[in-house]
């Protein structure tokens, strides 16, 4: 099992959030690549209202995850994919197109789809009582479903965005399982195929799993930060 | 001079775009980073009308930049500053803190500042007379707000990201200039003179020129893509 205290990986999380929140923290990426990977990891676990002051200086947001690996830290689960996937090559290919492939399918997740995604997602669930979210819907539908049709157009016909499984995979996925109660995921088979194929693997389910089971069931009391 | 049409290197950016969009569009940032490293490179320019078909085999989303290095393609800005980073140790250091460092900010600037601002430039400029937009913009205002805050507090008394210079400032400078309009940026000292310090650098006025100079003077005729 991956999760070890005694192992040289340390993970942070949130010892706590809200019930529509669990399963959605991003420390689920890191976890599901240590799990896909056979990595060994610690966790450390904060508290989202009482965040350490120290915290920000290894996380410049105050948010998870944060990955230590002996000396080094690091912040963005993009980049805590990117250094996972040095570690092995089931998660990264070493050279050549693929390497390029998952590099770049890496940053296309996170730079190219989640923001469209967490707009939407803000203006079709969490702000969905708010006027401006009522009458911005419409154009953010279309241009959300129109990225949406040029990912499925990518993906038509392949398993995996960078040939085989990687790093891009769980950067995509996780966006889209974000993403998965606006229906637009749904609406397009390409796009729900790709998302239940990924997240039918046993790693994504063990990470998922490790997530859900570190979570307190009352929130912890103290003053909000 | 970086610009060579022998060069290995081929960076893919547009024949014309609005005068608004000029010295914005992201191929500024390959070109940067190729003139602060010395790196020649060829460029093909496409139109923003008439992408033809085969480019979106190439660039899902159909945008900008593209970058070709020999037979390995690389699409996302992101994903191509990374890749020109391991070119050259003035771009990317090559192990330890100040590597992932780069990395992490790298990430950062895409994932965690640059769609905030996105939308926030949407909201007070392009979207700015319509009514979502009004209602809008004062919890943007505020989201933003506190991203830059903490942006501010992680650069207080810093040079750069990432110890020297690398290609996570070419991602955020580039990410804090679009937002410049916002008057977000002027309005806490440390980001401007941050960005002026970027911006002051001979290699960023060299790539914004030559982004400038490939810009034909008239949109081309042609049907609407």
């Amino acid at each position: 099992m991956p999760i070890d205290p005694e192992a040289q990986l340390e993970i942070t999380a949130l010892d706590w959030v809200p019930d529509f929140a669990r399963g959605h923290v991003r420390d689920l990426r890191p976890r599901w690549a240590c799990e896909e990977a056979g990595l060994a990891y610690r966790q450390r676990l904060i508290s989202v209202r009482d965040k350490p002051a120290w915290y920000y200086a290894e996380q410049p947001w105050g948010e998870v995850p944060y990955l230590r690996d002996g000396d080094v830290g690091v912040f963005e689960s993009g980049a805590i994919l990117l250094h996972l996937g040095e570690r092995d090559a089931r998660l990264l290919p070493r050279a050549g197109q693929a390497r390029a492939d998952a590099i770049a399918w890496t940053f296309a997740a996170l730079n190219s789809v989640e923001p469209l995604v967490t707009e939407f997602v803000r203006v079709d669930l969490f702000a969905r009582d708010e006027e401006w979210s009522r009458l911005r819907r419409p154009s953010l539908l279309e241009a959300l479903g129109a990225r949406f049709d040029r990912l499925a157009a990518a993906l038509a016909g392949r398993e995996w965005l960078a040939v085989d499984f990687s790093i891009a995979d769980i950067a995509m996925a996780t966006v889209l399982r974000d993403g998965q109660d606006t229906r637009l995921v749904e609406a397009r088979p390409v796009l729900a195929d790709y998302l239940a194929r990924a997240t039918a693997r046993p790693a994504f389910a063990r990470a998922l799993a490790d997530q859900l089971a570190a979570f307190m069931d009352t929130q912890p009391q103290g003053e909000p930060a």
